[in-house]
């Protein structure tokens, strides 16, 4: 089932890092996000360790933290060593009240506002990756106003289209983000931060989509932003000591995918930021990644209560749950596939091809479609795996639906580090 | 511009109900929701004296809340004599604390949990739509408990098939929504429902679709509704006295989009109505619909600020807001159309193609693509038109953003309904 992380009790109930999923239902409540805390710190870890095996310089695996955003996650990553990267001010507002330490977050967005700029400003975050010229001009007077100079890297469109979902289709030229290489809008932004007083360019970054299985994306990216690195030597006389690769490591959402492991990513990137090195007779820089999905992975799923199982003839059967598209909205909006497991019948077979719906009064509130799940029945409890990335943080008051609580399993024991909402959490903005 | 609501003040300024818009986004901040009080309190006397004018018995218009509730819009439709349906125990607790009558509220949803029901039948709504034979089950139990009866509505799928995005197509048998009229079920229902001793079977309802410019689909209901009402007449001998033919009414997002009157929608249901009880010699039932988009209408805008202007030659130019996704997910979940207005420009010719982009950290983040606004400029303010309906209802923390406030304008005066969120708002569940 996915992940090494799943089992089945002898119950009969799924399991996941050791904790019966069907008694974390019934104590916390459904919906419920669980998180196997122990396979996420193996994560972090497994990261920071390939850079530590495949690379001479220190490099820094910045968790991206738009996948799920919380104070208990910034703690965690925290913990294992990671950085952290932020695209808003609340993101960052979140980090710096989990104590999390702001020299070691970078702060990214394709449209930051003045306010957020002072905010990371005065925070003292460790980088700003600018996304374009109005707000280089925009960080130089801030920095001056206050007399700072930030350490900055420029997002760079390294023209690779991934074939990932074109949704989340981020390193090609027709993309809101980024400096474009091929224009010469990478090359004259540069030219105008070196001629900046209060703007530090430490190096540059990219982002070539998310959800990817293919390594070939990144040697080519790597070869890019290395050439670009060269570029900017050789014109400006600039020697950056930073190349940023972005996340985009795709992980097992159903069967069908096949992950590389995450130690053989970073060993390709290693080797072929050295190679591209040799190559252009470019000195080594230390190299960043941001991964955020690949961080909590598979080992994460939503527990709901089964209320309705309504079958229409020679049609499908439809699985009504309590939650839906208020708390995922990715399949509404993607198309995107899950497993999901009758977790009190998690020892039967999954021969029952239903449609997943939400309890959110529109059509298109539905989970998951045809999918295979154990035979179910009123009252049951349905796991829904791998949904630890992408859920919570997009999740909405839809139809007035309070948000779930987010737990957290570590050797079994489950902890809460997301509050359920209530009804008056929900109308206190009301006047 | 979409309504007669909408005017271009003497500065050039985009005015909404009498009020400057770029007024508004600079007092209250941006992104803001604006809605038009006046505009919505003439819709719904629109809906309740086209009844009044084409029907003989009383009928009740449902304000369905889903489209956007808040404590002040259940106030304002009670003021002027609207029902209001809800989906959720949320909604219920939020039209509650407003002080809307329960008496007054229809109860709707395909996945009633028996806490929501409970939470229905001590709080004494008026009508619940009982949507399957669980909750029928369920809620006769639950009354039985607590000594009570409520008046209860089948929810019908009347087998019509709108032609209208897939997503909301709800009449349609194929449908996570209601009992079935071809297979029998919904007979089936009402013999159940009719020897239980703690439900009152007062009507059927049914819902189409939304956002339907046609008119046949509501004269197909018409007829299959009361045909329905006479074979349950003629096979059990109840005589149900209402019939809820649910919401669907379209409004103009774009130019493109011509819906009929409002008074003539009613006066075709009116007729149709009556034909079909001719038609099957059953004696007229009272009548209600469900109108939430039509209520909220056209005369409802989006402002944002203008940060970040990027034109990718021979491509397209990415017009980023300080909003997106999270407070207008709609072109992302349905590709939904929508015409924007610079709002300081607003005197200007619109021949400018841009595409809105959001700022959360996502491709997939934008409002419209390819669309006509006047020439852009950092700094600009810009007004996403009709955008009261499913917008704030939907919207979210992504990226932990804040949620915006909303404004109601009434005879050009501005009010705030809802507050913005704020950052330590967005982290208050987090542990």
């Amino acid at each position: 089932m996915l992940t090494n992380r799943y089992s089945v009790n002898e119950k009969g109930h799924l399991t996941l890092g050791g904790a019966d999923t069907v008694e974390l239902a019934s104590r916390f409540g459904t919906p419920l996000y669980v998180f196997d805390e122990d396979d996420i710190r193996g994560n972090c870890r497994s990261f920071r360790e390939a850079f530590e095996k495949n690379y001479s310089l220190p490099c820094k695996v910045y968790y991206a933290s738009k996948a799920f955003s919380c104070k208990e996650m910034y703690r965690l990553v925290d913990s294992e060593g990671l950085c952290a990267d932020v695209v808003s001010g609340g993101e960052l507002y979140t980090a710096l009240a989990a104590g999390f330490p702001a020299e070691k977050i970078g702060f990214h967005g394709n449209n930051k506002t003045p306010d957020e700029l002072a905010f990371a400003l005065d925070s003292g975050v460790g980088r700003i990756i600018v996304d374009n010229i109005y707000e280089l001009y925009t960080l130089n007077d801030l920095a001056g106003e206050k007399g700072k100079k930030p350490s900055v890297l420029f997002r760079i469109k390294p023209g690779i289209d991934c074939h990932t979902h074109e949704y989340i289709q981020t390193g090609q030229i027709d993309c809101k983000f980024g400096f474009a290489l091929e224009n010469g809008e990478a090359m004259e932004a540069v030219k105008i931060a070196s001629a900046m007083d209060n703007i530090s360019l430490v190096g540059i970054h990219c982002h070539i989509g998310s959800q990817i299985f293919e390594t070939q994306p990144f040697i080519d990216a790597a070869d890019i932003m290395v050439k670009l690195a060269t570029d900017i030597r050789d014109t400006f006389g600039i020697t950056l000591k930073e190349i940023n690769f972005g996340g985009g490591y795709g992980i097992k959402y159903t069967e069908k995918d096949i992950p590389t492991e995450k130690d053989t990513d970073i060993k390709i990137l290693c080797e072929n930021v050295k190679l591209a090195c040799e190559r252009y007779d470019f000195p080594l820089p230390s190299l960043s990644i941001e991964p955020g999905r690949s961080i909590l992975d598979a080992s994460t799923l939503t527990l709901y209560k089964i209320g309705v199982v309504k079958t229409i003839k020679d049609i499908r059967t439809y699985v009504s749950v309590d939650g839906g598209m208020a708390d995922n909205p990715r399949y509404a909006l993607y198309g995107a596939e899950y497993e999901a497991v009758v977790a009190n019948k998690a020892d039967k077979p999954r021969d029952f091809t239903a449609t997943i719906a939400g309890k959110c009064c529109e059509s298109g509130d539905l989970i998951q479609e045809h999918t295979k799940i154990q035979t179910p029945q009123v009252g049951d409890t349905l796991a829904v795996l791998a949904t630890g990335a992408y859920n919570y943080s997009m999740a909405s008051n839809y139809n007035r639906l309070p948000r779930p609580a987010a737990v957290m399993v570590s050797g079994g024991n489950p902890r809460v580090i997301i509050e359920r909402e209530t009804y008056e959490d929900i109308i206190k903005k009301d006047i």
